[in-house]
């Protein structure tokens, strides 16, 4: 996926393509769905969707329970580097 | 200042406080008011002394525009062992 994937708005910030990147990443390396994801979560599907294409401006209590469902620390999700 | 002096509630998280505290040590460490950053950050005032409180839910647009203003990278105020 490239970030010409990503639907960009004026709204859309860096760091929320950053951490949709980061996002996408975590989930696929650990082979889950975004259904389980959400479910791990406790979020909606259609969410976690919009997120990881950098739409939402997710909140900082939703980063924490999206890093949680991934066993990361939410810092992870927004590193430049990130090797989820 | 103390976890105790933050104003804990249900839905307080524990990233939340991370946060709070890396924010309000980043900004003492450069000697500048809550008004100052929150002006420099195009943010209300009151809104950036909640947020050190912790009682804010803050989006990830709002944490990329204080990180911003305070020259840092969004990771690092929400590092464990932030040395902002």
């Amino acid at each position: 996926m490239t970030e010409d994937d990503y639907i960009i708005t004026k709204t859309t910030t860096k760091t929320r393509l950053l951490f949709a990147r980061n996002l996408r990443r975590a989930r696929e390396a650990r082979g889950i769905s975004q259904e389980m994801l959400a479910e791990l979560a406790g979020l909606h599907r259609t969410y976690v969707g919009s997120v990881e294409r950098g739409e939402r401006n997710i909140s900082i209590d939703n980063i924490e329970r999206l890093a949680k469902a991934l066993g990361l620390e939410p810092e992870n999700l927004l590193r430049r580097d990130a090797d989820c």
